[in-house]
């Protein structure tokens, strides 16, 4: 018995959608075809790893958005974790599972991946294909770390800051639920956000010490923050940007932001970051010593409302 | 509005399964609660860094094994990607996605997780976890790697060798699917194979240069090295040791062994390696020039048989 060589890969169906993929990443792959991909690691660093997953019906719709934006938006989310250490991007391996029967129209999947992947300047270093009943990325994503930034760094005295304008996604799925238009501006921001990359290795360089990236909602990441650095932070609601038409309390608990919120001890100019970057870095609050949570404040006053976060269990 | 602080994580469902998981793996679980883990590489290293889906009803069914089965299964999978490269084991990512009616039962799974972890000496730095209409676990492994083995590095001339005994997970599933009694050799080579990566590191340093794991079958594995490598595979099946009961042919068939193929441009001792390891390495062909591909060879003689692997898509 024979088979055939082919090139990298052995002879079969799942090889062969493998290979379209590849075909489709074109440079953006490097080294795939073993069983691990190989990475260099700069002196002094370490490799800062993290991995996420996007499930069918959970975490998308495929009526709410194109497959190429949902290739796109998996690996930015998965990206996003990364910014969040203030690390740079190296590579992402991608674990597929897809239905059968939605194989052959999957290359606007893996465009979307790669545009994800182009915009934060990392390359595709592999992954894994399976069948399944819906369709599932999980994405893992590995970058290089000198100084990261963590949960657990904020202290009492530290500025708070976040990246970008806040409110899009979280008022581009209400709509889109409710059947309503959606404005380009909170589509946008659904659909196409960005990892942060560049701009967390910029505040990291500028004494940045504690950071997340807006998953789950302002304020549930910031109470994560809270409890992982047993502080308590104030967060003034409305010095958050927000998109045109969606109020600072809808803006604090939308998700899927992926704008960062960081904390440092010193000030970080934030004109020479709009400059930098095109999008505002804002003071909205202040870490203080007392029980670990965060206290909402508007207009100078505590707000006793209840805020929710984004919770994949707790929702839909 | 004020959020208590817990320890490490913010409020919500997700984060109480996420706890509960942490605490099952106890000392194995480091640096869990940032948004990416942070690795130490030692100098002169590459990182070696892979990922590998299970999903149910495709890579396992939970009326043939125990739920500690399937996550032991599915770590024990993603982590002989890293025996493959000849690369140590340092740690491991878990991204489950889990249906929301079954997740208060999955502590036998993380305890599964764990012993997969504990038997190829990594720890658990983190991952994901996400709602699904079945039970998945997509597990990233990371580990060192000096002198990796590849795919690509079959050269003619080179001696072809397999760890282990072969058969038992080819033939445990086609009792299963026939609802006939599983031997006891049988099925533990099915729940429970190991990660060699142990092994893979004892030949690497006595001259291995070609590896990969046997996952797909030895002889559709054996074509993705001879395709990557560009050569012919000459292998004598009837040099492959099989559990009692199966012959060479299913042998050579049989996915999900996790065991190691491995060329040598010069011999390896392999008393030495069956007194270190337990388990056989055994010389089972050659490389040669010639149209690449695998040539399986009986007593000596060409075999004109068509032998199948396993392949997730074209298979079931």
């Amino acid at each position: 018995m024979i088979h055939d060589g082919e090139i990298a890969f052995g002879p079969g169906e799942e090889f062969r959608f493998i290979r379209r993929l590849i075909r489709r990443f074109g440079q953006l792959a490097v080294g795939i075809g073993d069983d691990a991909a190989l990475i260099h690691v700069p002196r002094d660093n370490m490799v800062a790893i993290s991995t996420d997953t996007s499930v069918e019906n959970v975490h998308f719709r495929r009526d709410w958005l194109s497959l190429d934006e949902i290739g796109y938006r998996a690996t930015t989310a998965a990206l996003s974790d990364l910014a969040a250490m203030g690390a740079s991007g190296v590579g992402i391996l991608v674990a597929l599972v897809t239905p059968p029967e939605s194989r052959k129209n999957l290359d606007a999947l893996g465009d979307g991946i790669a545009r994800a992947a182009v915009a934060a300047g990392v390359r595709i270093y592999g992954g894994d294909t399976s069948r399944g009943p819906v369709l599932s990325l999980t994405v893992t994503v590995f970058g290089n770390s000198r100084d990261a930034m963590r949960r657990d760094a904020a202290r009492a005295g530290h500025h708070v800051y976040v990246t970008g304008v806040f409110g899009g996604p979280g008022a581009a799925v209400r709509a889109l639920a409710d059947g309503a238009p959606v404005p380009a501006a909170w589509r946008d921001r659904f659909a196409n956000p960005r990892a942060r990359i560049r701009e967390a290795r910029w505040v990291a360089g500028r004494a940045a010490r504690a950071a997340i990236d807006i998953s789950d909602g302002l304020v549930a990441d910031a109470a994560h923050v809270a409890a992982a650095s047993n502080v308590r932070i104030a967060l003034h609601i409305d010095r958050v940007p927000t998109v045109q038409g969606v109020d600072a309390i809808a803006a604090a608990q939308s998700g899927e932001e992926y704008e960062l919120l960081l904390t440092s001890a010193i000030p970080i100019d934030c004109v020479a970051f709009a400059d930098r970057f095109g999008i505002p870095l804002s003071d909205i609050g202040a870490v203080t010593d007392g029980a670990p949570g965060v206290q909402l404040m508007m207009n100078g006053v505590p707000l006793e409302i209840e805020l929710r976060g984004y919770d994949h269990f707790g929702h839909v």
